[in-house]
């Protein structure tokens, strides 16, 4: 089953949208975890398990495991999500973007080391940045559009084509590079009118939205901004707002509640 | 010594603007190294101690590593150039992009992890995607502007602001993102003229050039656009040409050759 098949399945059996962030960063862990050689993995196992019930997908972010040389602890939560919790897409963030050739080594890094079901890219540099990852059939490919962060304006926002640059994105995926229907994109919730612009431009495809929660977007808009007719059709992540629910022993069953609450918030609006 | 003091002292001592690129590919090793377990890091060492007398800087590619789980290859990597080419910056090429606090954790991959020198990253998503770099007192963080692969253009060529958008991601750069002295851009010698309009842009800042070699960029017309008053401000670029300039147990030495042989041709027209 491909990416995209997996998320709609996915998005239909679970009711569920929400798409739980994985950002480890030890410092915030709980005592009962420090100090572990394996803490990274424990507290990520503990968090998915918790807030399986309510999520639709997972998205581990890369950079948190790589600055703790914690590679090995990525590749088992990735195999642990995959057997525990099965037709739940496993999103690498890694936001990768190189020249063809090293695209290669990327996407093998991704879709083979990690068996991620979908990676996020960056296109700054164009479609052949892009297509290597696109010869994994059936594995989905997040492309970078309008992201989350105040300084997502400097480039994203400039005009160009009588646009804004992150709307020639969007048309560039919708009608250039997704030959193969494996493309989604990034769009930040913090700017919900912009996402409403983007579903326009892209049709069915899936959006990833970060930025609730910790980086404050708001739900209601966002919901309504980005679902499709089906009232589906979005990846909406919220990392440390669940994961850092509970900063105790208890914080598997905050983070469970934490997830409940955001997929019920997110539901009274489809 | 700062990365830019590092470079600039490395430009003058080597009398070289090279910088050779570890983009290691099993499956295009020699016989002897195939199925060993270190294969990586001992093709990466004997090039480095090869062309390392024709080098001012070294520039491994993650992507490579990665693919093949062999980060702790890429650390004993680093730690040996510092060790035998005290002086030569390593810049660590990941182009890495993301929010700030994920930024945090990447720079901590590179600086703290990796000890590299300087690594490259992507403009998208705009200054607070980079400043967490800039926190890591006298590191360099080369910016993306033009790259040198064919889609380099869907994005970097879209006209704003009345040029074309590499422009004003260098102008930016130069103007308001590098308050401490520490960046760098990359700018691709498949495009000489657009080297020379950069460098127009950013004044004495470095660029770090690819696309020399394998890409066919033409070496007299890249050094003539981009170089400083001084003859330096370029880290020339070249990693396929020379580290498979000879496919059998002869590698380092033909490595070496082509280092030589770059080095000279880059100091005919500096």
């Amino acid at each position: 089953m491909s990416f995209i098949e997996s998320l709609t399945t996915a998005w239909a059996r679970t009711q569920s949208l929400l798409c739980v962030g994985l950002d480890p960063e030890p410092s915030k862990f709980p005592g009962s975890l420090k100090n572990r050689s394996d803490a990274i993995f424990d507290f990520c196992r503990a968090i998915v398990d918790a807030t399986g019930p309510y999520a639709s997908s997972f998205k581990p972010q890369i950079a948190y495991f790589a600055a703790h040389r914690a590679e090995d602890q990525l590749e088992q939560l990735i195999a642990h999500i995959h057997e525990t919790h099965p037709g739940l897409p496993v999103i690498l963030d890694a936001k990768r973007g190189d020249i063809g050739s090293t695209a290669e080594q990327y996407a093998r890094e991704a879709f083979e080391r990690y068996d991620a079901d979908a990676v996020t890219v960056n296109p700054y540099m164009g479609f052949d940045s892009i297509e290597p990852y696109l010869a994994h059939e059936g594995r989905g490919v997040i492309v970078l559009c309008r992201t989350s962060n105040p300084g997502g304006s400097d480039l994203q926002f400039l005009e160009t084509q009588g646009r804004p640059l992150y709307q020639v994105v969007a048309q560039l995926a919708a009608e250039k590079w997704n030959a193969a229907g494996q493309l989604g994109l990034v769009v930040g919730a913090t700017f919900p009118k912009e996402i409403e612009v983007v579903r326009g431009i892209v049709g069915e495809m899936p959006l990833l939205i970060p930025g609730i929660g910790a980086q404050g977007g708001d739900v209601e808009a966002t919901v309504r901004a980005g679902r499709t007719a089906g009232g589906a059709g979005m990846l909406i992540n919220s990392s440390r707002a669940i994961i850092y629910a509970g900063r105790d022993d208890d914080f598997a069953s905050a983070a469970a509640q934490a997830a409940k609450k955001t997929r019920d918030t997110i539901n009274l609006y489809r």
